[in-house]
């Protein structure tokens, strides 16, 4: 494959190449890339899936993440396109976690002498391709090079109006608890990669994955926890049933560190308590065969796992008749008093305190090296 | 000095530290950190120095700029509060060069275990008094484990009115063109800062600056030149003054990578061609001064030397004599006819094609390694 030097290019030439192809998709962008600046109208929301009608009710949402070669991501098994894709729907579902529409992003990279035009051109086509299934525009960034590995900064923009926007804080006093999918799905993905790359690491054959019938056997039949590690999508579709159903939650957030950890946030936030089931959580039967396996605790993965990139919210025991019909949506508990805290209740009727050990990446990197 | 483990509070527990006493000052800033997103309403603009009276004509600006350790900055020398400072003044600067008005930040920062909660702090001590400074809200980000270095990505959100804003591509036949403060100061200052690491590197006292008489008598007199380096401003109050003046500009950049560099985006974006004059490049005189002595071309380093953060624009030959009161600002050259090109008239009339070999990140690590 062709390897063309970054330093051919320069920073100008590498984003002029990268952003060439793309045109604008929202109304509300009127500059993207190529200025000081990008430039938005927000005044020009005429989302008709939204029913915005006045532009007074359009609030503009942000939200930025970061993510680090080495302590987000191992490229050893992660391919830049996917690793594009989930920078950019990782934004996305947060934006969906406020009931809100992702609307454009920017895209910073740090990138070392390692990495190739060619390299950076298929991240790009990651990012791209999210922004395509999404609807989202790329109006600006920063490419600059790197020391060391690679860096992904990506912030982005949405709209919501004002009366859907969905906190945090609004969990009330006998609230359902809901979560969409399936959790620790992700994580068991990351599980069967972290496993084959350390019985690869020796012979080095995990790199050229096209020839490598030990892992292509590995993988076979477990396609979707890869799937849900290495190209997560953000819940859009919820966010639709739910506007069709004519729910609204009372608090919402994306599953990103892990069910435990969301719930007690939306917990503190709100000033209540809550109680889970066990044998309501909704798990995969692929993960919970690779957890059996791997000797690991299937619900303690789905609890803490993270990276599922699933919306968690509450809504009012009013709405339970609405929520029956919705598609890949579970009620796995209700919103308590504050004094009775954050629990769990396991299959034999056993109440056990939700802890917050969701991925927290300092304490990670320290047992790494 | 107390070191505190950032392992020992985690992302969420930093995070909450680093924010905890900060209260938005932006009528738009509905909900900054602790949600999925930040919340905006741009129809709470009663910006009466704008003079934005109706929230349809408000547009919505966004920047962004990422730096990091050994490419963008050396810790050796550079404070870490400054660092914070100039992280966000470079975005804030993006914003003006549209001649907008900077509201909202977003802070990402990757951070290494040789950084305690103590350093993290110092570096958000300066983001927080550049914001406090030109009164911009942080409404949220991301802190999280690097394996290596320190990085900093920082996104900007701004507002302008739709007929103020200006872009590079809007000059025009024999407009004038317009520089403010002085070119290549900030470059001589960080020529001075590694003469002095590379002298000091053997010894060590470098980092133990406080009892380091050598260093303080190399640095004396010329303070300003670090100034320039380690803390730029943002040319706000040129914006001001030619608001008062009555004068819009045609086409405005800020000067981040060099003079030669920036003007050439704006000619050929603008298309059109551009004339400077040598003896009209306002230089200063302690630059100057420290160019002799190590014996570099001053106007190399104003037409080339980037990081100034001062403001280059276009306007109206009209617009002369109100241009002429504006204090700090100068005339450099004209607007020509693409077919002339960019060039540089020197002191004996001689005619010299201006060169984009402004600051190339790519390039510069190239060299490094």
């Amino acid at each position: 494959m062709a390897r063309t030097e970054i330093s051919t290019m320069g920073e100008f030439g590498l984003i002029k190449h990268l952003t060439k192809e793309m045109k604008p998709v929202q109304p509300s962008t009127k500059k993207a890339v190529g200025d000081d600046c990008a430039v938005m109208d927000y005044n020009q929301i005429k989302n008709e899936k939204l029913k915005i009608k006045n532009a007074s009710d359009v609030r503009v949402l942000m939200t930025t993440d970061m993510l680090l070669e080495g302590i987000h991501f191992n490229l050893e098994y992660v391919p830049l396109k996917h690793l594009g894709y989930k920078a950019a729907v990782v934004n996305f579902s947060d934006i969906y976690a406020m009931n809100g529409t992702p609307t454009q992003i920017t895209v910073s990279l740090g990138i070392s002498k390692r990495f190739s035009v060619e390299d950076i051109e298929e991240l790009y086509s990651g990012i791209r391709l999210a922004c395509e299934r999404y609807g989202v525009d790329i109006v600006g960034g920063d490419t600059c090079a790197s020391m060391t590995g690679l860096t992904i900064s990506i912030t982005c923009l949405g709209v919501a109006k004002e009366e859907d926007i969905v906190y945090r804080n609004g969990a009330k006093l006998n609230d359902l608890i809901c979560v969409s999918g399936n959790l620790g799905t992700a994580y068991m993905g990351l599980q069967l990669l972290e496993r084959e790359r350390i019985a690869h690491e020796s012979t080095d054959r995990f790199a050229d994955r096209t020839q490598n019938t030990d892992l292509i056997s590995a993988f076979e039949g477990r396609e979707y926890l890869l799937e849900r590690q290495l190209k997560p999508e953000a819940r859009r579709d919820i966010l639709v049933s739910l506007r069709k159903a004519g729910v609204k939650p009372t608090a919402m957030m994306d599953v990103s560190d892990g069910l435990s950890s969301e719930l007690m946030h939306i917990c503190s936030q709100s000033g209540v308590g809550c109680c889970i089931y066990e044998d309501k959580l909704p798990i995969d039967y692929e993960a919970a065969a690779l957890a059996e396996e791997m000797n690991l605790n299937i619900v303690t993965c789905a609890l803490n796992g993270g990276e599922d990139y699933e919306l968690l919210f509450t809504c009012s025991l009013d709405d339970y008749e609405k929520l029956i019909p919705v598609e890949d949506l579970y009620i796995i508990g209700h919103i308590t008093k504050p004094e009775y805290g954050c629990n769990l209740i396991g299959r034999n009727g056993e109440e056990l305190p939700l802890k917050a050990q969701g991925w927290n990446a300092f304490s990670r990197s320290a047992t790494k090296s």
